[in-house]
């Protein structure tokens, strides 16, 4: 169910259409902070450019941040550039210190240190901003509270009452040593489950699952999910709690890498939203059907090759998008189980020969069974119960280099450090291309004087 | 990186083994339970079943029910399977209640039912047991905590410390009127953070966001990410509160329906662990690969149409690849980012037109671009301006239908209630590939006197 219908946008944007167009500047505020934030943001990003910029100042300026923290990075920017810098300092003042941080990472350094020098929070803002997007650092939040292992239950309480945290920092609490060192975490539900006398070291986890500042985000967001945790520290080198990782930070990269796995696959080099100008899509798309069309000049090639034959027995052409195409989506079936396995850690580097030998075997028996089928097709159709042999057999021999493919191509790209789905798939389905037309035009080729 | 690498399993299984080898079943048993329960799954599930067996009974009920519960359906199955009804009785009562009903869902339902006539929370099990596994019912487990809108946050707190509930379905409480209606819900940190003296009713949001039992759990999962819930009330048709969905599953659900696009995209319609077994793994792929097969003959057929103009000038066959294949690219491009568009709801239905738009305009510009660098080739390596004009006006053709095909088919499967990623790859690759032939034979049937 698509998320559009889940509240009734048609509705309040017909109403805010409505009073916007009578200039009842009052109404379409008051209209728009009735909503969630989220509901904000997606009422708002749908609104015309020149009336969302009508729209902003109005508002105040927490439900403003609210609003460019949901929005996508790209329309963010495009907002933040037309407003005045006095009204962007009110509105990130506003925001989270990693939203901030996100927001000023994409906008002109000038500008961006401009609102730095007139934030309450510059110091943790800042120190956001120096790490790179895709690391743990890029994606955590910074810490509102830090408690010590002697304060009892009663005190931890009372200091999160004084301190009021946003509600997706409280869940889990973060205990450090005199030195920043991180040395435990109790949950929210530990805390105040506990008689309020008990000390924090009591009933602390002394050995806490934390990131280092440098991961990957992927590698954080695994862990996350691993341990079910709702937060996760993040840490220096020298074991110092430096930040943590919000779950629904998290839910962010999960989603982030599943697509950018399935437009690796589908031959989009890099996520795009659905609305991204179309000069865009082509600088993503372009190259790479330029090096679609590079490699399959090796399968035009082979066919080049084996010209006399075809003309010979040009009954040999109706086959070609069998011989190659049967054994390119087996392949691909192959590729998308392996690259995926990967990616969820199902399997394991070690484990590449095992699944090697599973996708051969099923190569050979798929292979028998849809070269057999392939065979009895040619010979009705064509009545040359040679020709159907020579068809099988190639079939059946390209379904097994399908699966030799499909393994070998994601796990050398991934020995290599390169992202697995990234160029296999073509890389993939130009092998059994090329293979299927040589070993289909290569028999042909020994056995003309019978096919003639 | 993989999971795998995260904590160090190698040494923990080999001591694990030198130890069973030995029979010191206390020291497997301690190790074991050393581990946290993730890793203690993960640990377990790479032993041998017979080990397996061994070593269940030795550990505490609630360390098997931790194991258990952090498998895989399919290992579960096979555990409970061998495991003596009484023991699993112990087993199933320290279990979580969706996790017990979703065990009790996979055996046979003698077994099913004798655990259930034994063990503590049946009702709660039970009424998990009727709803569809795919479900919001399917996937919500059972509420240990209740409050009602006069309490007192005192009492409120002082009511979990009794109940002492497990940590994933603390973090929002759900408040009930007399007749069991959802009426409100508190935030565990909303509770901490207000003073002892105020009344659930002065701190609780209202209109809390809540699912109907029978709702899909995309649906579910989609409502909790959106506006960020750790947790998602389920109600009846009378808004009567039934259930909640928690984070933990969230996260669950999210990456199934991501690895189900994946998997149906890349041509397996059903998903699969990566160590299923052979006979399996052929009956789930190889219907597709004869499906792909029928469909090739759409294409062989036009090729067979063409057989003569083929006989005449066998240097055609060589571009076949190009033709087809680059659009074939161009096409699986397009139809990747409308299947994760709508599944992410970036694409709402009736912004179909739109996206069409865009793609056949992008078809065009990619189009006139690749038609021109392949008339280029065609030229140059085989000497013929024609062939060069052939080939170039063909590709560009079937740019553009890639582009249609890409958008209408995922919306047409849409339109029908089907999953857009489920039979899309296959009809956009067919139309693709056939349109591809049939515009470039039809084209060099045409000009045949020009081209020998």
């Amino acid at each position: 169910m698509p998320i559009t219908d889940l509240i009734n946008f048609d509705d309040v944007l017909e109403k805010i259409r409505i009073e916007l167009s009578q200039g009842n500047w009052d109404e379409v505020t008051s209209l728009l902070e009735s909503l969630r934030r989220s509901d904000q943001a997606e009422v708002f990003s749908d609104l015309p450019p020149d009336q969302q910029q009508e729209i902003l100042p109005l508002l105040a300026p927490e439900n403003s941040a609210d609003i460019l923290e949901e929005l996508e990075d790209e329309d963010v920017f495009e907002i933040a550039n037309r407003l005045e810098t006095d009204r962007l300092i009110e509105i990130v003042d506003q925001m989270e210190p990693d939203e901030a941080a996100d927001l000023l990472g994409d906008i002109p350094s000038d500008q961006a240190e401009e609102v730095l020098s007139q934030i309450d929070e510059a110091d943790e803002v800042r120190s956001l901003l120096i790490h790179a997007d895709e690391t743990a650092g890029g994606v955590m939040t910074s810490l509102d509270v830090r408690i010590q292992q002697d304060m009892s239950v009663d005190e931890a309480i009372w200091h999160l009452r004084n301190l009021s945290p946003e509600s997706e920092t409280i869940y889990y609490l973060f205990v450090e040593d005199q030195n920043d060192h991180l040395v435990g975490v109790v949950s929210l539900r530990d805390l105040v489950v506990a008689s309020p006398g008990t000390l924090i070291h009591e009933i602390m986890d002394e050995s806490p699952i934390s990131v280092r500042v440098g991961a990957d985000q992927e590698e954080a967001a695994r862990l996350m999910q691993r341990y079910d945790l709702l937060a996760l520290p993040v840490v220096n080198e020298q074991q110092q709690l430096v930040g943590m990782i919000t779950y629904d930070d998290l839910l962010d990269v999960l989603e982030d890498e599943a697509t950018e796995d399935i437009y690796r696959l589908g031959g989009i080099p890099k996520e795009q939203p659905a609305d991204v100008r179309l000069s865009s899509a082509m600088k993503t798309r372009l190259p790479w059907l330029i090096l679609n069309l590079v490699t399959a000049l090796i399968s035009a090639t082979v066919l080049s090759i084996f010209e006399d034959t075809i003309a010979q027995v040009a009954v040999l052409a109706a086959f070609f998008p069998i011989v190659a195409g049967v054994s390119g989506s087996a392949a691909t079936q192959t590729l998308t189980v392996t690259v995926r396995g990967l990616a969820l850690g199902d399997i394991a580097p070690k484990e590449g020969l095992k699944t090697l030998g599973r996708e051969l075997l099923l190569g050979l028996v798929n292979g028998l069974s849809i070269g057999a089928i392939v065979a009895v097709i040619a010979f009705i159709w064509k009545g040359t119960p040679l020709l159907g042999l020579v068809v099988g057999i190639a079939t059946l021999l390209d379904m097994i280099c399908a699966g030799l493919a499909g393994v070998l191509v994601p796990l050398m790209m991934q020995k290599l450090n390169f992202d697995p789905a990234l160029a296999s798939p073509i890389l993939v389905t130009t092998t059994t291309d090329t293979l299927g037309y040589f070993f289909y035009l290569a028999l042909a080729t020994v056995m003309i004087a019978s096919l003639v």
